[in-house]
């Protein structure tokens, strides 16, 4: 229960922060991708933690195995497992929380549900639980490539700091060009700056994360409750510390008549169906249009901060707790690869949803 | 594919705008739970048209039938079928649309998608889909009232009228004191007022829907995909013309520090830990944390609009479209009880979920 | 739970033996599909009570509506609801049953199960819930209609009476041919009198029925859990009375050696692969080789005999039954149509399925 | 696509014969279950190559590690991964296989399936993948036994020598008292014998496991098609080499009259009801009623055998083929822990699921 995504392009992830390793079975993945072991790192180095000061100074190199499922180079279409080993774990840092529940943390909660949980580094709750996620992520990849799908994701604002990014003309070079992945370069530099001075405060900041799929084939997505916004959301909501998602015009477009809000169809000079605006944000009735799919994702300041915080002790008596732990003052940077890992863990499902039913939408 | 919500407590919903009936088929609902024929059609009356001048005036009874599942008065633990016919299809009016693909409708996405549709009223993407929804929801909630767990949603901004409501205390009454549903009566005349003039204009405009759980005991939810803002979130994006979802502080709270975003932990004078404050929005890890869940939906404004707009034919040549169906200005107070509904069949199958893996959370 | 089947073409089952309706919602259908009422009833009319005197005197005319998912006799893609009203439910004829559990029936573990059940005529448990089998079974034939395979059911043996029948050549008229559904004509008239003397001495007989599946392209099935001969088998076992599965070989074949046993490939004229035997009956590592699917189902004597049977009441108390209700003295002849239609939604199922991971096998 | 089993307590397995590792993750366990590596690795070691010389010969000493999912002994409700390395992967004995397909093997189905496949060893094909099942097992035996439920499997019969046992009072020990894990002792003997005889001759046959589930509460399983049988049938139908399944009377019960077959109910001295003979296998209704749940399963011979046979290249192009890998004369004693497993599996599955519906059947 809660530890598998997808419905044919199915993944199931494991693992804990302190324990011996951590990792993620697909399931359902076509075969005949080509996939390396370079491709699935280069994923999980934009996702490691120590990448720079504004991140995480745990040490964790985050070297991937692939167990199963691929064949020179290629997958064979049966479980394809992928494996990372933890290295530093450092539980000291956690022997606090043995009796004193962090603010805002998963601790109470798991600790309630299941009577008993891993402790150290938070467990199943922490984000290296992502690893595998981002691991699957790049597999997906290689599908959405065939399919001639491309998705970005990048820092679109941090605190009161926000960037502006045409979606349509993004490059990965430009979103990784600095540490905050955030395009707009004099942006980004303000948003280090501030990120940097938080973190001497022994404080945190969230902030908003943006994705665009670029050649999403008309189609994609289902009636009712398989709509492409609906499973786009639980995949970015149940990413750790999401708070909000959007899709096309979100919240803003609450504010706006019908009359300017409907994106206008027209005829293309290459006959395709088009429309004038992307309110819609790529999809309508659920199903994708053809143009860009464009989200956003609110992320809550991290919660662990350096400050002494209110709190209260397994045994129910108030308390005050400050973190010693090693962690992101803003969780933006290392956010988007694991928003673009799940954004393309959607789309590959539903490329698969949708050669089940109707037929390829690809060659 | 897509017709289907729920892992446990598990909803099918069928039918299409100008078919024969609409309906839901509920399986894995537990036995012996009351439930009666007028407390499923309650729930219908309030999401029916015509309701009042700025609701849709097709004429809908939306009588329900009991088909089975139910044994004097009680559920019996085997599925459980709702049908409502449909009466009022007046199909002439969406003769043109036979040649037309209304903007920000699926028109266009569903005659790609599959190559065929029902079109007139929309067919399957037809917001009467969500009567399935409705009175599913109502069964759900007599689980939901043996677990002692409220749910409650209002219109909590139209356009830019926003209201001021405390999740706390709002009652079912207020909501219903007024055809808007909003329980900030001032607010709710001046939401009337500002609705009926935008209908007179042949325009149309969004909102958002607020949803408030109350008594929801702690270790609701699952760790990593399917946490219970995941489950929430791809609840309420499957609601036609929903673009937005947020769970406690949302987008705003990308804009707090840490410091003070972090929810501080006491221990209340009956023993229990509580939240100073809940930006969490009573979900912690994935998981209810025993305060109230709180909840935001976006809606877009309705698409069918009676102004002429720029589209295409479905030979694609360019065309104007002015529509003359019965349509909602505003979805919002007809969205309330299907906000409610979805948020209802989360919990109930979260209830299922956690009775499954760890034991009963309820007596 | 328990309601639904298949993964991607997927079916919902709900209804009452004595309740106002029985009916099936089909998920995942293809669209453009053609499907008549006509080809619907025509299976409902093979399964319906009152063909003969050796089936039940239950007057039902079984008389098939299409809710949904069909227009303009394709089928569109969304969901496809059918519904079956029941008639004549003469609830009297189990009066007794509120006191008493029927030996070898689902009485008493409906009960214990649930604390409540819909007594009257087995309620869910009745064979009255294959009517949206058997409906869905003839949707799913028009998708293997387009994929070039035929399914083919009937009795292979009733009691000890064992028909001789080549799957291979085996045709639908023979089938039909007679009111036991077996295509051995000589053979059919010895078990019609056999079954219709058990049923004057009040007690009742049980067989086997086998059936084939022609014309399966390689590569349907999937490796470990979903192996077609696992999905085969549960599908058949969820029939009410079966009691044993086996394809190919099944139990005979573990009396042989593996020398005997192999099925030899070989090259034939048209340059595919083929096998000299096919005791593996169509299906190697869970995967279909292009040889015909062969398989058998036990089912147990009918558990309603007229003599009196020892029991208890639901108080506890020994007591006395012998039925009075209308039932089948041999279920075998009704079952067939039962079988045919779970072998082909299995079929239908897994070439959704194929298609996802790898692509059509079919044009 | 079919490397995961179960609803609730759900597993995925991974890995192929000659790959890195074997493995499974376990989704949904309970928490709080006591589990040790010592546990799980005796199941293995039931199941592991190399106990006698009727077994294959190669060499892996299949030491597990759990991955994630424990805490000091204790599951944690999250998910559970165990992992196996392989050791002794000889890939040259399988250098022909590149060329030749090994009849009876899924070696053609999976290539034309797939359109590539892991060779050595049968890749996924490879009853190595049952590890992962086998380790599962012992875990869902944690559960089992706070549930009170005792599954208990054995060698029934060998080609023709078919074992007396009483399945109420077989014990593990009788069961593991001889390698062929035959609990009739004599008939043990006779059977390893002629194992061993078919060994030298180069051929392999096949037989039939029993099992028995012992203390299963009344009300497991589901009403139509999560019937227990059906479930049972899935997962023993699952396993490579199985052609049959039978709950209860299974074929035999076909040449029974029904006055016969049923099982009359009586008042036990303890005021369970129970029944006097048991033809329906402990399901009644596809729900458990109280008595001893009895399955069979039926295994083909091994499709391996050291004589040449008849077969076509990659090419297609005829050709003989002499297996020479290391193989099982007779899968039998090695699939026992498998199908055993199996069986607990099912059954844990489906204590949560009641215990979902219904609330808990155990203390």
């Amino acid at each position: 229960m809660g530890n598998r995504f997808g419905r044919l392009f199915q993944i199931t992830t494991f693992g804990e922060s302190h324990g011996p390793a951590i990792g993620v079975v697909i399931d359902g993945c076509p075969p005949r991708l080509p996939i390396s072991v370079e491709a699935i790192q280069l994923q999980l180095d934009r996702r490691k933690p120590g990448q720079s000061r504004i991140t995480t100074q745990r040490k964790e190199s985050d070297i991937v195995e692939i167990l199963s499922g691929v064949d020179a180079g290629l997958t064979t279409g049966t479980a394809l497992a992928l494996l990372v080993r933890n290295a530093d774990a450092r539980g000291e840092d956690y022997s606090e929380m043995h009796q004193e529940y962090r603010p805002s943390h998963a601790d109470y909660t798991y600790q309630k549900k299941y009577g008993i949980r891993s402790i150290e580094g938070g467990g199943r709750a922490s984000a290296r639980e992502t690893i595998g996620r981002v691991a699957a992520g790049a597999v997906a990849d290689a599908l959405l490539r065939e399919a001639g799908i491309e998705v970005l994701t990048w820092v679109q604002s941090v605190e009161h700091l926000r960037a502006t990014v045409e979606a349509r003309h993004v490059t990965l070079a430009e979103i990784e060009s600095n540490p905050v992945r955030c395009p707009d370069a004099a942006m980004a530099t303000s948003m280090f700056d501030h990120i940097d001075s938080v973190r001497k405060a022994g404080d945190s900041v969230g902030g908003v994360v943006a994705g665009v799929a670029r050649g999403v084939p008309v189609g994609l997505g289902a009636p009712v409750f398989d709509k492409l916004e609906a499973c786009l959301g639980s995949a970015m909501l149940s990413i750790p510390a999401a708070k909000g998602f959007e899709v096309g015009s979100g919240f803003e477009g609450t504010r706006m008549r019908g009359s300017a809000h409907n994106d206008a169809f027209y005829p293309s000079a290459d006959g395709a169906i088009r429309t004038r605006t992307n309110y819609s944000g790529g999809i309508q009735g659920g199903i994708s249009n053809g143009e860009n799919i464009d989200i956003r994702v609110a992320f809550k300041p991290t919660a662990t901060i350096l400050q002494a915080q209110e709190t209260v002790t397994a045994g129910g008596e108030p308390t005050t707790l400050a973190a010693r732990g090693r962690h992101d003052p803003c969780v933006l940077p290392r956010a988007v690869p694991i928003v673009e890992a799940m954004m393309r863990l959607v789309l590959a499902d539903h490329l698969l949803l949708q050669r089940a039913q109707v037929g390829a939408t690809w060659t």
